[in-house]
Parts: structure tokens; C-alpha cells; sequence
């Protein structure tokens, strides 16, 4: 099966809310990525956090193997120190080989209708 | 009419859900993805399934006529084996002419207020 | 200012629902598609839908102004004929100049929770 | 660190609801850009508002710093002029360094079950 994705990804839409109403630990709320690799190899990712006010934060160093899926949270994500809650950040993520990455974000925390996000448009 | 889109297809944020609140068949939790076919031949896409802790299992066959839309739920896809339910699964699709595929979810299990899943910037 | 966009666009998830629960017309259910022309220049679109079981429709024809947005809700595509609702259906849009399109969608006629689309991530 | 991202960003989707039911100002109805600059320069962005009905305005000019993210509240950019509030509204963004950007929006002033938006998909 041929190699599908990219090395490098990002997103600039993240935050982490506090509060919950959902059932733990399913439904809680949470920031997600999912990483495919179709590959026959390991990938190895390395992934930085960056912040409005303070340095980025990195390297978060997670593995996934040959021709399976990882959704990593990105409360979860410690060392080398944890993600910050209620602080909007960004994320570089790169690969040492071909990946396909999609974020995603569960928030059951308050009373909003509709929450959606996209990527703005690349024009170059 | 051009032949629009593309030959190979991922997406790595997958989930069916067990639990449904909706109306049968019509509300019910599902994954879906809807395949355009512009061109003026038959496409026929090949669909693999990457899980968290197993082997990939494919190829599920499914062809969509010249000129048509199809959508394909994955609840349906069934042969070489079901996709198995609550859980996390990425999904590569390739197809003999260009297709556009779209993928999406209707979740009416619980009371999450908002899930939003979008692709990663791929970067390079 | 630089012409922003492209000439070919295209997406495979829509679908019109019959029944709302909005206040009319503002919050009844549609489809829509925002089209930005940031030329200098009118841009005249034409617009192909296809559908699962029936042949493609067309061609719409619709122009935005230089420097202008225009929304432009499905359900008002009248001409050659009306876009079938409660149908699943896929759209074509060429330009003959750059234009960014981005497709939305409100649901006000059930419970579902949360629905969330997005294109898949083309590998090729 | 490579510099990610793009200096050309559009999107044709925006529209700030007058309404809003959440708590201030954590969940008033909003339209945000979340920036991402993940170079050692200060990436130094010129926003353009697309309307239907009239001329285009801009130059807002932002700055995010080396390293950083910000997100940016469409309600807050007033000068050269407030963004007109219940207008649709599209948008260009240039930057002088790479960067990456996504759109998200919260509604929180009507009872729609679901609104979605997506990129549609660029065919060439």
C-alpha cells in the first residue's frame, strides 16, 4: 500500500476547556488528534504546543505503529510538562514518515448551540 | 465536464458510535462518506480500515456510476468483515478515476453539545 | 490586490432537508454556499449538481460582483430546475475567475446533537 | 524550527450574529481567527472584510509575535472601521511570514441543532 499523508501538519484552533458535564472519561471534554499511518514502518511524531503569552513547549514524542491508527488526547500529552488547560494554543506536529492527521474537539461543558471550525482557505 | 478530484483519499478521525437516540434508520448514529463521480466512467473506489489495535482488514469494493453521487454509510460495509463499533478508526480509499469525497458523522447518542472534527493543515 | 482562489471547486455532502423547526426564513434549514471574489473582475459561476439515482442538472449560472461576497442558499437554484429536496446531492462549481467557496449547513428539523462534515484529506 | 504554513489565507463564511444568549464575554456569538506563527519573526498580517452590498475594507493590520499564536476576535477589529455585525462576510488575510489559520465560530443565539461548515474542496 503506497505511503498517504505528509510529514508536516498544524492547527492554531486548540483549547482545552475546564469544565465538564459529560460522563468521565468518556464524554468529557477534550481536544483529540488522530494519526493514520498506512505505512510499514513505525511513525515516529514529535509535536510542539505553542501559547498566546509563553514559549512553546515541546518535544512530545509519540509513536504509532505500522499501519495503524493512534487518537492521542491532547490532555494527555505531560511530558515534558502538561498541556494547559483553558489556554488557547496552536500545534506543529512532524513525521519521519507519511501521515494523515485530523483534530477534533468534544466540548460539553456549557450551553453553546453550534461550535464549528475550519481551516481558513490556503491561497498560496 | 472535467474529471474533478482525486485518485487517493484518508481520513483518520473515525468512531461509530453503539448508543442512538434518533429515529431508525433515518437519525441513527452513523459515519458516512459521500463519493462524487463527475467523470463519465464507472469509478471503482477500494476501501481499507485501520484500527488502534489490529490488523487493517480490505478491501471493501463499492462502485459509483458516471455522473453520480453515492453515499456510503460504514455501518454498511460488511464484506470482508463489519467495521467494528465504538471504535476509533482511519480509513484509506482509492479510486480509478478522480472522485471528491466527503466524510461525516451524526451523533445522536448523548448530550455532548458540540463535536467538531476538521483536518490538520498539512503542511508541506 | 492578488487575485485570491481557484477556478474549480466541488463538494459530495449535501443534502436539503424538507422539515425545520426554525423561525422562517432566517433559521429554517438549507444548504448554502458563500462564494469570495476578491478580483477585480465579475465572476460568472456555473453551478452542476448530481444526485444517486438521476442525471446531473445544470448548468446555474450565478455572478458576483467584483470585490463582493454572495451567499447563495441551494434551495433558491430554481433555473433550469429546482434542487430536489431530502435528496442526498453533490455540487461542481466552475469560475471563470479565482474564487474562494466555502459550503455550510443549518439543521433546525431534528435532535440530533451533533453532525459535523468534513472533506476527507486528498492524498494525491 | 521550519517556518509552516502560508502568507494567503481566505475564507467566504463569516457572518457575527447581533444575538447572543451565552455568559459574557466567554460565550457571546463570536467569529475568531486563530494564528499561528511558528517562525522567529514577527509575522505581521493585513486582514481585508469582503461584504455583498458594499466595498471591501481594510487594511487591518495585526501582529503575532515570533513563536506565538493569537487568536483574533472578528468583533474586535474596528480600525479603519468596525465589521458590520449580521452581515455575511468573507475574508483575505496576507501575511509576511508563513503562517497557518483557521476560523471558528461560536453561536450561542437561537436553538439550531446543528450548523456545519466546511472548505469545499479546490479541484485545481
Amino acid at each position: 500500500m503506497r505511503k498517504i499523508g505528509k510529514l508536516d501538519w498544524a492547527f492554531s484552533g486548540g483549547r482545552i476547556p475546564f469544565e465538564s458535564t459529560g460522563e468521565e472519561p468518556k464524554f468529557n471534554s477534550h481536544d483529540k488528534i488522530a494519526v493514520l499511518n498506512t505505512s510499514g514502518e513505525t511513525a515516529e511524531i514529535e509535536i510542539f504546543i505553542f501559547y498566546e503569552g509563553r514559549e512553546p513547549v515541546g518535544t512530545f514524542e509519540v509513536e504509532i505503529k505500522a499501519q495503524r491508527l493512534r487518537k492521542i488526547r491532547i490532555n494527555d500529552l505531560i511530558d515534558p510538562e502538561a498541556v494547559r488547560l483553558d489556554r488557547n494554543y496552536g500545534c506543529y506536529i512532524r513525521s519521519n514518515v507519511p501521515v494523515v492527521i485530523q483534530f477534533s474537539r468534544m466540548h460539553t461543558g456549557q450551553n453553546a448551540n453550534a461550535i464549528m471550525g475550519t481551516m481558513a482557505f490556503p491561497a498560496d
